[in-house]
């Protein structure tokens, strides 16, 4: 922490400030579906043999794909509040330095989650008429004070939380799944998952709620749906009518229902008419998840997965969709990041991006219209509070690496499964800072082959990477991070509505501790 | 070997016979882009991230996609000799039995080549009236006896082996370029290749002439036209306009230059009026060659590459093109080989599949126009001389591994590089036919994750398989191997045609010797 620390006290400069005028006259309707650990590869249109995402190849075909589409962290939440607020997890709070350079989330047990300061999108499409609301999981903390309604929707069905469960309710409540800004009822207990046999209609409702909600809103002011369902995630789940029918088991019947969601969206917005006027971004939160094995998905040919600041971590898929304004067909080589997201859709609407912090999204709605723009920009690959690695055109430098702890390893948890890179896939956090490992991640996507120490070409590419990184650090304020205390009395215990439905628990004593972040 | 010969001497079974009806009153032409180290991961279609193949894209986007395509040998001369004949390596004789189990090709050392007593796709063809061609690599032998024209093609422009070189025409000559049945000149010398610089107009040349094959042959008779650039093969190369212009770097230049040949292709038959009653069928002759690191290609989410049993060796593309017949953007999860495709042109075309010897390809038609129909068959996958594996529905069974020596990786030769799977990335063969390492490939396609000796599912599954191969072994007559001997008197020293030229150079004695295969 001591590097990123150190700049505290310089002054925040004003980046860039934008407002007022959308891009279009009519702002358009603004769908951003992001699904939970899906990898890279997981859709037909980026390579899976089966070949089982028909909607979603589709709106690729209507749309743009941005092949280096980047999130914002490797992991779920810190990837969701970047999106959300076009900022680095550093930034925005949501990182843990209890044990630098490890990955921290939203468990129930975490005090903290998304500051009030922080903008969120729907706070910054409000002042522009927009109606947001969220269907699926949350992930920017469950307190009273971090639910979505808080900041910026207007409407939610979904859980602030993973699905893991069953939970006795004795040491862990069962997660809540929220309507607006009280609980409906209770995962496995009154919304059902068969964990064993991957069973729950709960994308099924997710999409009916997708569903209605743009049956509901369109043709009044312009909205912002952010649909999220988690179906993907461990321990995945489909609905009866689809569990069974993928060529790739439990896993692929996930993605076959998500799919399917999909393509009931887009009709939706057919049926209402706007299909014109809305833009849709489909992507993941992070890579697939290779610790589950075969009920995790594919990275394609990107080495490594979910928790790891490997290609497999971080890229996802990205794929905008508005007809007769994104070229259909094209391919945009820009190089992305969820937190892109933020500014760009703010730009088309003609929002205000805040201009009294640093921004780390782009407003980049001229490379969704002209493809062939390339803004020459770097991103920024965080693990917890520690940079490590950072890509900038067609290179990628690693300051430092780290894969799978050998005590997770023996314990069969396994980040990068089958791969194994010298020097690259280290047991441990490994610093590289004086030596930097280099990549051209164009020639080489699965991180393979380190461009040599003694060329050219390295000393180039690292002496410009270099200052790149020191120019970042020299701006960088990290924000107060939200992500280091935990209690168990702020579980799930009592979540607003419990009354009504009978089913609040009585919390134990608050007796609040360091997380415990173990990669 | 004991295994494979102890059944030479059981009668040969006549499997099926099928003769005389086209499958339309009119045959189609048919066109076979055979690529050379393309991985099946190369195309943009398959997820590869630089999307550099928009025409053979297309072709995918108005055909038929077939994800489970196998070559049937993991690398070019054996996997080319079966395309064209329909049969195993083992049965055709492109193998060497002088070390078990290793792989065998046609340098210009090798005294054999294809066996007149084999019927190639292209004499089966003659007989409905088909004029053939072949444009680009051979590699079916280059002895007199064994070039192109006394095997059922009617012209060729190409090399016989590989572009290997320069040499000095002192211990080696340079292989030469032929006209049908003479030389034209040698690579190198007369066809330039700049191999430092990845520069040669071959790929140019090889587009033309198809081109102009096609102008020629079109409202003629039908026709048969064997497409096999070379330009992806290490040493890479591309026209000097296309050279630096892939974001992949020069492996990606000669994908590039190719997918254009691609397209002027389809462009020339829509010129011609005969795109309507042509079939197209695209694939490559083994994985990608990822001992070539970065000037390799991409095998995306499958295991190693060329040389391998794995899927990364033997999984290719496969895409097939009829506009009218063959459904748009169809996907046939057909589990195919090579081979099918001599079954499946010979029943388009209503030629006869030779009845006196066992066929292993299989006449697929129905499948390309009704992609839901599945044929459950196996496909064996052998190395040199040696079954390695099966695969048979969703399933693949390893009854031997190997991947690269020990002492080929201390010279840094690695076919499986940053890929390490305990047991079964072995880097010697490894017999594992008393417990056979099983894979479901479609739930597992990078093959990680092995199915537990301990279930149902493994007694079940190795229970068929080995009930297949021992099916299959009870059948199997071994050809006679055509790759045991090598004699560097029969190098290009003397070409026919070289007098004309004034390039013939006095060969050595002659001193044959049992070829060293190390892998």
């Amino acid at each position: 922490m001591d590097r990123v620390r150190k700049y505290r006290l310089l002054l925040l400069p004003i980046l860039f400030i934008l407002k007022g005028s959308p891009v279009t006259a009519d702002p358009p309707n603004v769908i951003i579906m992001l699904m939970d650990d899906m990898g890279w590869g997981d859709l037909g249109w980026n390579g899976e043999p089966s070949r089982e995402t028909p909607n979603i190849d589709r709106l690729a075909a209507e749309g743009l794909t941005v092949p280096h589409m980047y999130t914002a962290a490797p992991l779920c939440s810190p990837s969701r509040a970047s999106l959300l607020t076009g900022r680095l997890p550093i930034r925005n709070g949501f990182y843990s330095d209890n044990t630098h350079g490890m990955n921290a989330y939203t468990p129930q047990e975490i005090m903290g989650g998304i500051p009030d300061e922080e903008v969120l999108l729907p706070e910054a499409l409000a002042a522009r008429n927009y109606t947001s609301g969220l269907i699926g999981k949350w992930h920017l903390g469950h307190r009273d004070q971090y639910l979505p309604l808080k900041h910026g929707f207007h409407s939610w069905f979904g859980a602030p939380n993973c699905h893991f469960g069953p939970y006795s309710g004795i040491t862990t409540p069962n997660i809540p799944v929220f309507r607006d800004d009280h609980m409906l009822g209770r995962y496995f207990k009154d919304f059902a998952i068969d964990k064993n046999n991957g069973v729950s209609n709960m994308t099924a409702l997710f999409i009916q709620e997708a569903v209605e909600f743009i049956e509901r809103e369109s043709n009044k002011g312009p909205f912002f749906l952010f649909w999220t369902p988690d179906s993907i995630h461990a321990p995945t789940y489909s609905s009866p009518h689809v569990r069974g029918t993928s060529r790739r088991g439990r896993y692929g019947d996930a993605v076959k229902e998500t799919d399917a969601g999909v393509g009931a969206i887009v009709e939706a917005l057919r049926t209402q008419g706007v299909d014109n006027n809305t833009l849709i971004f489909f992507s993941s939160d992070n890579g697939a998840a290779l610790v589950s094995k075969t009920e995790g998905g594919s990275n394609g040919p990107f080495l490594c997965g979910k928790q790891t600041t490997f290609e497999g971590g971080m890229r996802a898929p990205g794929i905008f969709w508005w007809p007769g304004v994104i070229p259909a067909g094209s391919v945009s080589y820009q190089v992305m990041t969820h937190m892109d997201l933020f500014s760009t859709v703010a730009q088309i609407a003609g929002a205000e991006i805040p201009s009294d912090r640093i921004i780390d999204g782009l407003p980049l709605y001229n490379s969704l219209i002209h493809p062939e723009l390339e803004v020459l920009r770097p991103v920024f690959l965080y693990r917890g509070d520690r940079l490590m690695a950072v890509r900038k055109g067609s290179y990628k430098m690693h300051l430092w690496t780290f894969s799978t702890p050998t005590e997770e390893m023996e314990r069969g948890i396994n980040f990068c499964p089958g791969e194994e890179i010298p020097n690259l896939t280290t047991p441990i956090p490994t610093n590289h800072t004086d030596k930097p490992i280099l990549f051209n991640i164009e020639v080489d996507p699965g991180e393979k082959y380190p461009i040599s120490r003694f060329t050219q070409e390295y000393s180039k590419q690292v002496t410009e990477l270099q200052q790149v990184v020191s120019d970042h650090e020299t701006l960088l304020v990290p924000g107060e991070p939200m992500l280091n205390w935990c209690d168990n009395a702020v579980m799930h215990w009592s979540p607003p509505g419990c009354e009504a439905l009978g089913d609040c628990i009585n919390p134990p004593e608050s007796n609040p501790y360091l997380c415990v972040w173990d990669h």
